[in-house]
């Protein structure tokens, strides 16, 4: 397919002051967000992370190496600018809304009075998905559809390109329940310890998702990409599944987080194969089983640094790379402006 | 070796609430920060780049994709702001100082008037390294000093951390020179395209490395570092060695850019192995070799986004990188200020 938008963001790259192709992946990520975008001048100007927040049934299991009240306990702490999300949004100049779409408990009225707070709780938490279906078709559409919202208000605040992140105890579950499903994936390689379990709490984790996957599977013979999502996803993967949705509609590039924000880009690429198109991988995250669905969904993370704590932060340090690679193409001189001689016409 | 503030930083990451080890890398660079300034609170506020320029009369060999009038071209491209190194240096808030130490030809008075730029020419270029040695000791022990100045004036102007790159056409070679000798790798393995020249250029190139690492080997039957810098260096490759083994001296980090900027530090490695401390390696770039001497190095590299454009350009994007983890330790709160709770205890 001809792309005029691509093939001039080529050539705008090759007039720089720069041997061709030097930039690398800089170039390809600034010509990817243009082609999203619309535009051979691409911007990263105005930046958000979305953080989606719910509880899981399956912490009943024991699976989970914090405390389910940690989830609320974390928001709080959001609100309060001590989390790591909040030091690297504020570093990199980018905005948070926090979304409360099904925590257990209520919050104090400074909190839910706050004006990037949204509360959109679906329920108190997902049923245990070891047990029964973690939600509804109709729970998981409607966190699906408070995800779509953050991506529409992004859109009227002429935000320019959208990151997403997760908190959720016991949500490392759900996100390996669905890559095991989606990619039919054994359970050991897709189960990791999340938080920092041990290895008693790792057998347990493995045996609560192959008993997850196995009981779908029985029940829906056929595969259903939002059935699955409700029946052992979570409100916060689903509604960053909506998010992804919406942004594909609304041409907006979408940065997503590590494991469990990766489960949700899945799930939306299942949902609407043209998501695929607006989703950028931050990060590779350490947890078990990232590279291999990574590979699966041909994604190419921009970063490796070892992570694996969620709440956007891979999506915080991706972002000013995205940035820089459209500065980069806005501002750098040509060789023609520079006065600069380009390379040697060669014989051969 | 017991270190208290290796150890005083462990446990302050420990009480932030994070997963324990959930922020990888940029728990152990804020860790090395610290034990490089001597501190448990880290700090990456003030940043400064600096990028030395020199010619190479090894360009007489037609071992380069352009013609050796670029290395002045772009320095004027950085007075002016048009280069890749600006507009990265721009976003990330790094100062950039330009040290001419030998480019063959001179600069109109705006930019030797500039405060920034640096006026420290060795010669007009090194001679033909194929031919005879690229310097004399004396001149390579005052490119070195060039370098040692910038270290002192970024310690006397409160830089906290000092990014080196550098430009000069024909550097490549040098650069794989230096490899080749230091660490006796196969020219074909460390001998690549530069700023991108065909194959008839690789195999001059290859040709023409071989000639000088032989050439010196012969006079030369000790190994003796500085000889060898001297011998197949280039003035800004010296330079950014000095610079290193000063900020060794001073306990400040430095921030390694790509392949020529590398051969730089295995240089200092080489004079003064406490230089290995404050080094950190920015990215690996898609150069030949340069995988090759970070292992040799036992470098592990911040960023691989393919780059290989030099000037400082992988530094300016990986000292951000630095500041979030310096600005994580010293901003996140901890369990107990935030009120969240820790790990559950296991019975194991």
């Amino acid at each position: 397919m001809h792309c005029p938008i691509t093939q001039a963001i080529r050539d705008k790259w090759n007039r720089k002051t720069k041997p061709e192709g030097s930039l690398g992946r800089l170039e390809s990520l600034a010509r990817r967000v243009g082609q999203i975008q619309g535009t051979d001048n691409p911007q990263v100007r105005e930046k958000r992370i979305c953080v989606f927040a719910a509880d899981h049934g399956v912490t009943a299991e024991g699976v989970s190496a914090f405390p389910k009240a940690v989830t609320r306990e974390m928001v709080a702490n959001f609100q309060s600018g001590g989390a790591a999300i909040n030091v690297l949004a504020k570093e990199g100049g980018i905005d948070l809304a926090i979304v409360d779409v099904g925590i257990d408990g209520d919050f104090d009225s400074w909190i839910k009075n706050s004006p990037k707070f949204y509360h959109r709780k679906v329920g108190e938490g997902t049923r245990n998905l070891a047990k029964e279906p973690a939600m509804t078709v109709n729970e998981c559409a409607q966190a699906m559809e408070a995800g779509r919202e953050q991506a529409r208000h992004a859109n009227r605040d002429g935000v320019d390109i959208i990151g997403i992140g997760e908190m959720g105890i016991g949500n490392s579950s759900s996100a390996a329940a669905l890559f095991a499903a989606l990619f039919s994936i054994p359970v050991q390689e897709i189960v990791g310890r999340g938080t920092g379990i041990d290895e008693a709490i790792l057998a347990q984790k493995q045996s609560v998702v192959r008993q997850a996957v196995a009981r779908h599977s029985e029940v829906n013979q056929v595969f259903l990409p939002q059935t699955w999502l409700a029946e052992i996803g979570g409100f916060e993967i689903a509604a960053m599944a909506g998010l992804i949705v919406e942004a594909a509609h609304l041409n907006m590039p979408v940065v997503v987080d590590g494991f469990i924000s990766t489960a949700a880009a899945a799930a939306a690429f299942e949902l609407t194969p043209e998501t695929r198109a607006v989703c950028f991988f931050s990060h590779i995250s350490t947890e078990t089983g990232h590279r291999v669905v990574l590979d699966r969904l041909g994604a190419d993370p921009i970063l490796d640094l070892e992570m694996r704590l969620g709440e956007g932060t891979g999506a915080a340090l991706a972002i000013p790379i995205l940035q820089a690679a459209t500065r980069l193409l806005a501002d750098m001189a040509t060789f023609e402006s520079a006065g600069v001689s380009n390379i040697i016409p060669s014989g051969n």
